[in-house]
């Protein structure tokens, strides 16, 4: 008897597992016309089955034995909502061992241990999709896997983090402090009550493992991603940035040359005129740079019950499919290109630097010898007076240097009489080699 | 004998073709990796075998003869990138009729014909995928293909129009004339000697039909698009925009409201806090918004030859994919809702309105009041002196009315003795309903 129907297991049924049921609800009829089946939940996994839900006519789906999901013959497709590391890893494993296939927004997860379940995907034959993982409702890794598959992209750069963006662009706005915004951030629940996860740029460091594993087709591990959160921006740092004509943001940067890559997160100065200067609020954006198609960005809500569970029925309508067509198992391609990660004397970069310094004669052309003699030469230079004492203050935008340069440099001048106190440096992006 | 290599027939060898051969000479191996076969260039079709080409080891491979091509039972997918809509589409049906997959970059020839060439490729189990047709370099096809499956997409505007977008943004950036500016687009290559097909908007039009097509699953047609080109935007009517806070774009609008769609495209006012504001210069933008994903925007380049060849090739990717798994002719749904265009009473929108009107005293009253008798109700107005006769010109932007209470309002002020001229109007777009 030929199939008509697809039955999904659902684990979890926080925010985006409602989503889930409501938009395959609400689209019934149009995901029948798209895929010849009709698309049915057949089980959610709860933790509290008495815990009431917003959704009417669910109740007899619900369990809370994993194993009435996982072992259930009649489930085709395990959708994994639930979040988490553990027990979301043993669950999806146990899932394809059964031969189900997997949908799942789990970042968190897929960042750690995307390889192997993708390897124990390729195994059995079954798809693992997870596009909500990046960057919500924006279907980036769908464009990575094929629209790019004939270029050879060289640069990512994301604002994949809604909860930084919102504090940065607030910051922007309004000339706030990072505290006080946080607190505003957190009251509307854009910020999680311990929020470390978030403005460390653990979270964004995350989704940069696997864009850049999908986008080099290299294997990038978590631990290789340089990261520096945004605790240390300054509503001083941003306002120079203003003058200077950039925004501080959160960026993630997956950038390839000679085959060797660098990646990293931190706060970065981003000139007006580049398109990611103006991604502002809770919105993310992933600008990818492709040796032939040049530049592209893809802009959308980076987070959200809907958006996210749009990603997550999207990676199901193509599960659904390739079960029509009978060629499940044959999605993401797996890394295989070497990885070289580059040393800090082959990350390049701009740099942005302010610092005090005693407000004395010729202190400036000291700076700025010691910089000549660390092989660095600026492009802009700023100096004021600070406050009203007898100091000053200098910033400084450096041209194209090697991070170890930078480094050097900062040890430099950490050790002169003149200057006392490096207030921050940050890296540099305008457009511009 | 298991299959090892695809054959690959090229319709034309220009800018886009030459970029085709070099792309797949470029990536042979990672489009092995991705595929596991090789692709090659078996035959291609020019005008002129003797012409002198900038692709060296092609010449063995150059004929002026179609039917070498396309009756040539070793080329498994043709490539269209002649352009024009006569032979391209004979060509492209008889390299169906034969079974061969087709991949095109023509978007005249899916704008006028492409439901005709999607059936017959159904008919004939074989993949017909375009998405260089549409915004060059940006996969917005794919995306609303199969990205946004599981939504209802309600509204796209786009900026599809390089040509236009590089000669109104450099009217806003150096305040020039529309001539001039044109000349300067036309000596630097960016527009053409004749550039009727760009500033009259019909280029933008057919990619507004194949996007509202795919997006609204609906057939439109060329001749339901309301089209409005750019020849009449004045740097007046710029500058006054500018200070009200927009930029003049020419946008393609395709709108879904109760199942009734309208399909446009005119020089429209857009909010500085929109993002499709700040898209300069030859750039390509769409933005798409979806009832669950929100706003959504794609960004890249709209033409050349690597980023239209890197689509095309991306697609030819996913045909030898699809011949790999045996599963051809399963690509692109075909429009299935029934199509009914809204009425202009039931088009809403903001308005901007520019008029030079007779210095007297009462003149504001009088025509707020008219406005107001075909309900209309206004949200800023600008009075300020018109040249240094005993004029004023007067801007005035609309809340939301139907285009034909705009329509009635415009014929009655066209009867008013104390209005001497009704310089302008344009639709506003500003993110807010």
């Amino acid at each position: 008897m030929e199939r008509t129907s697809v039955k999904v297991g659902l684990l979890g049924f926080g925010t985006v597992g409602t989503g889930v049921v409501r938009i395959i609800a609400a689209h019934q009829e149009d995901l029948f016309k798209q895929t010849g089946l009709s698309i049915e939940i057949h089980k959610i996994l709860v933790r509290d089955r008495g815990k009431k839900r917003n959704v009417a006519g669910t109740e007899h789906l619900l369990t809370d034995r994993a194993e009435e999901v996982l072992y259930d013959p009649a489930i085709d497709v395990v959708v994994e909502v639930m979040g988490g590391i553990h027990p979301a890893k043993e669950y999806i494993c146990a899932a394809l061992e059964q031969g189900k296939h997997v949908v799942t927004a789990n970042k968190d997860l897929m960042a750690l241990h995307g390889a192997e379940i993708l390897t124990l995907a390729k195994e059995r034959g079954c798809d693992v999709f997870y596009e909500a993982s990046v960057a919500g409702g924006i279907p980036i890794l769908r464009a990575l896997e094929e629209s790019f598959s004939s270029d050879r992209i060289t640069k990512m750069m994301g604002i994949v983090n809604g909860t930084t963006n919102y504090i940065l662009s607030k910051m922007s706005q309004d000339g706030a402090a990072y505290e006080a915004v946080l607190k505003e951030a957190q009251a509307l629940g854009y910020a999680e009550a311990d929020p470390t996860s978030d403005v460390d740029g653990i979270d964004a460091a995350r989704k940069m493992t696997i864009l850049s594993t999908l986008g080099f087709r290299v294997a990038v591990n978590l631990e290789e991603v340089d990261v520096k959160g945004i605790r240390e921006v300054s509503k001083e740092d941003i306002a120079f940035g203003k003058k200077l004509g950039f925004e501080i943001k959160l960026l993630g940067l997956a950038q390839r040359d000679d085959d060797k890559i660098e990646v990293s997160v931190e706060p970065t100065m981003v000139h007006r005129s580049h398109p990611l200067a103006s991604v502002n609020g809770v919105f993310n954006a992933v600008y990818v740079y492709g040796e032939a198609v040049g530049e592209t960005m893809f802009y959308g809500p980076g987070a959200g019950e809907l958006p996210t569970a749009t990603s997550v029925v999207s990676d199901l309508v193509t599960v659904v499919k390739n079960m029509k067509l009978g060629v499940n198992g044959q999605g993401m391609v797996a890394p295989y290109k070497e990885k070289r990660l580059k040393a800090d004397g082959e990350k390049h970069s701009k740099y942005f630097l302010r610092m005090v310094v005693a407000d004395q004669r010729g202190v400036l052309a000291q700076i700025t010898q010691l910089f000549a003699d660390n092989r660095i030469s600026l492009g802009q230079v700023i100096q004021q007076p600070y406050h009203e004492g007898h100091e000053a203050e200098i910033v400084l935008v450096t041209h194209q240097i090697a991070k170890s340069d930078l480094q050097q440099a900062l040890l430099a001048l950490a050790d002169m009489q003149v200057i006392k106190e490096i207030k921050s440096w940050y890296r540099v992006e305008d457009g511009e080699e």
